[in-house]
């Protein structure tokens, strides 16, 4: 029953290799994880209490790459900062949004980049409510413009149906599809920052307080 | 080898085929589809040429229920009520989004809501390039949030990792996630026109061009 040649399991193990299944086929299986690693179904439950868990670590490999910025004095900045790099983590699992976005968040990582976004929106003076919207804004936001970085490098290709101003409109992107996800993340980014900016300020006058 | 149980082979049953294996399982291949439509793979290539013309086609599924507003002289309540249409419809389909995006956009339903946005976009005096990158932004903040329209009853689940804030911000959302969702959507709608609109007022008195 031994298996000398494999190494051993253990979550990390199990992660990446649920990763490397999804990111190939947008989904997986608890056999098919198990054929992946060369083990039985039974013994990935040693390790892992079943799909939800598998899914929550995957994410936590998703998020490795989200380092927290030190400085949060400049809320614009920080919030932009975290925003780029949740970006750019999940950019590189795009098969694997739409199951993240269809289980609850809990891994550490995860929680660390939201209790960031939270303390410094409630800085802002947003209502607790207001604070639940602009992260759910912001998530929404970012995973899907992590998919748009997957995209094909001609996106649209509506041949004689474009009207003159979508013709004209995609006459411009820059040639490579990474340098024009980019450019139109940070434009898109800088509109919800400064329509945030905007609500943060009346907000703030309707309660009579001072702005921040 | 006639088959006549079998309803004859069309774009509309192998879109509609595809999308039911999409919906169940993030993915689908050719021989998949021909076994769930109880077909061979080479009857399939009569009616379609390959995978890209399938993901079109169920692109133009999901995007039927689209229904483009016919007055656009309110340049706002138009791309709202746009953004609105296609977030509900494609939140109906939230396994297909990664598919769609790795894809080209040619389907005739949704290049016309692309047209539609693009002429709002140009009236508003925005150049082509800005054209784009707002098309761009909508779409992905619009597919983010159809992703979260299949979120789970709770989103997060942090424990006792939270903060203070994130905890506080965490007791606040209704009770339904199809509320939550749709209230955080258009909150977040709001935000971002209120920065597109900013962005337009900015770029109009930069360019010494009066207000739209």
């Amino acid at each position: 029953m031994a298996r000398p040649r494999q190494p051993i399991l253990s979550v990390e193990r199990i992660a990446g290799a649920a990763l490397k299944i999804v990111d190939r086929s947008g989904e997986f299986t608890i056999p098919g994880l198990a054929a992946e690693l060369g083990v039985s179904p039974s013994s990935l439950y040693n390790h892992v209490s079943g799909r939800d868990e598998i899914v929550e670590l995957m994410r936590g490999v998703a998020s490795e790459g989200i380092h927290m910025p030190e400085d949060t004095s400049d809320w614009r900045a920080a919030v932009v900062e975290i925003c780029w790099q949740y970006r750019n983590s999940y950019a590189r699992h795009p098969r694997l949004i739409p199951l993240l976005t269809a289980y609850p968040v809990s891994h550490p990582s995860t929680t660390r980049m939201y209790n960031r976004l939270a303390d410094v929106l409630a800085g802002l003076g947003l209502t607790p409510a207001d604070v639940l919207k602009v992260i759910t804004t912001l998530d929404s936001f970012v995973l899907g413009s992590a998919l748009d970085v997957a995209a094909p490098e001609v996106v649209w290709n509506p041949g004689s149906q474009a009207s003159p101003a979508l013709a004209a409109a995609l006459e411009t992107p820059p040639p490579s599809t990474e340098k024009r996800a980019r450019e139109a993340f940070g434009f898109g980014l800088d509109l919800v920052m400064d329509g945030l900016w905007q609500y943060v300020q009346t907000a703030r006058i309707a309660a009579g307080a001072g702005l921040p």
